[in-house]
């Protein structure tokens, strides 16, 4: 019984380690240095390799080393086979601590001074308190809520929006389709923590910014796909967006002559929101693998149909 | 009897208003339009005139529109005067933005990020959990208690000094001149919040830098008098610090010529940290006035011994 880890290999002498430590029972190999493939087990993977049913064919649980699984094409991969995505409350963290960076850098006209050092200029704006600075997240997942959460600590006029109804303390909560009007028409800041599925591709292009208030904000923190870039730098342009964090691109890393890199309104960061933390993971992997093998439910298991 | 208003008179007008709707029996008068000096027992001010005692003989109060007093050059004022800091809940609130920008930009590496944008370098580096970075707050009055609270929020190790002893629940206290070696020695980030007296003008010097852990970083949102400007250029330059966030400067705002403009280690906003919210602070410099009506004790009462 082994566990095959195929993801970056710095990381993974650190996950090994720990296994040998902490679950001498489990085997631990190290992609590309397979073995006997029929020892395999379980597959902890970012990217799962090509024909994973003839390659593995004792695989029984595919863990994802990301929250997200977008980069998996379920589609490839054995309908079957249990798919669970990585709760890692690490991730978690990281993505509150991005969450609050974006949103304070953008309510404090961060973007704006950033510009003014570069060009020597000592001047003041305005401050618009807390309370009145209108903050949305499009996702309620888990992070959406620590994120909404942590930005509670503010004072913020926070709100969501996600497909299927939620209630959250002290959030303004928008359902579906036919709410993603209202929604976005009271976001003075718009943040994406969706998971990218069909439904949700390019969900951030022009007809979406030009329902929200002249002048709004966009922190981008889901996955590049959600966002229309071109769309972007239009409503950058027009004025109907006034500035953009983006932690996500359609082609990461970003080419050098990307419009993104040098524009005054862009912050951009090299996907760095959260990483996983092999301390804090492994607890919440190792876990799963001891449900698996008590034949419990495992947490974070991918529901097919919905694609997260 | 009447208040007389000397400071920035676009929001002079905000005060105006509001003195005029929810306290009309106290006369409002805008410098430099005194009126009969004798009229007036109020001075609310970011900056007092000369001659204060001949100037407004009947003077009983001196409402400073600020948190911190050193720009008031209290040797020079009537020395029964009463003078009054604003504590003004808007002016907490902004500088609990401003340090969770400041301490979260540096935890997560975004000046060098912000630097790597400048030069169309996508890299990712380490990120280091919240619990093992050690942020370390120099002051511990209201507002570095309440900037405490706030970083308390992200997991941050935490600490702080002061003059005088302090208890505060998940903070490591430090206290006076004897214990500010071992509080330096394990921060991180270290962030000022210190009123500017006699004993902390450069206490952000060489021989302070030298304590802290080699690569730290340092936040100046106290004022530009606690930094001795020479001595960051060059911690940085031998990498003894790593970057700053500065608000303020000894003299502002910067000459085009200032190093700090174009430094890649340092983000440079122009005092933009907290500002005096007319609609916040109205409610505390209005409960003062009557407190003084009733021969009350006023809350913010200076202490001239201590400065602050």
């Amino acid at each position: 019984m082994a566990l095959l880890y195929k993801a970056d290999p710095v990381r993974g002498e650190h996950w090994r380690r720990l296994f040998a430590e902490h679950a001498p029972d489990i085997e631990w190999r190290a992609w590309p240095d397979i073995g006997d493939p029929r020892d395999i087990q379980y597959l902890a993977a970012w990217q799962a390799p090509d024909e994973l049913e003839t390659l593995l064919p004792n695989l029984q649980v595919l863990f994802a080393l990301s929250a997200g699984v977008d980069q998996l094409d379920l589609g490839r991969l054995p309908t079957t086979l249990p798919v669970v995505r990585l709760l890692d409350p690490g991730i978690s963290q990281g993505m509150c601590e991005y969450a609050s960076f974006a949103v304070l850098s953008l309510h404090r006209d961060m973007l704006r001074y950033r510009q003014q050092q570069a060009e020597r200029c000592w001047q003041a704006h305005r401050l618009v308190p807390a309370h009145q600075r209108r903050v949305g997240v499009m996702g309620l997942g888990l992070q959406a809520r620590q994120i909404l959460a942590t930005l509670k600590t503010f004072g913020f006029a926070l709100s969501g929006w996600a497909r299927s109804e939620h209630r959250l303390d002290g959030v303004a909560c928008f359902a579906g389709d036919e709410q993603l009007p209202a929604f976005l028409g009271q976001c003075d800041i718009v943040l994406c923590v969706l998971p990218l599925t069909e439904q949700t591709r390019g969900i951030l292009d022009r007809q979406l910014f030009q329902q929200l208030p002249k002048g709004a904000a966009l922190v981008n923190m889901g996955r590049g796909g959600h966002l229309v870039e071109a769309d972007l730098l239009e409503a950058l342009a027009d004025g109907q967006l006034s500035a953009a964090v983006l932690d996500v691109l359609e082609q990461e890393p970003a080419a050098p002559e990307h419009p993104f890199w040098h524009h005054p309104q862009i912050l951009l960061t090299p996907h760095i929101a959260a990483m996983t933390q092999p301390e804090s993971a492994f607890g919440v992997l190792l876990e799963n693998i001891r449900r698996h093998q008590r034949g419990e439910s495992m947490l974070g298991l991918v529901d097919r149909e919905r694609s997260y």
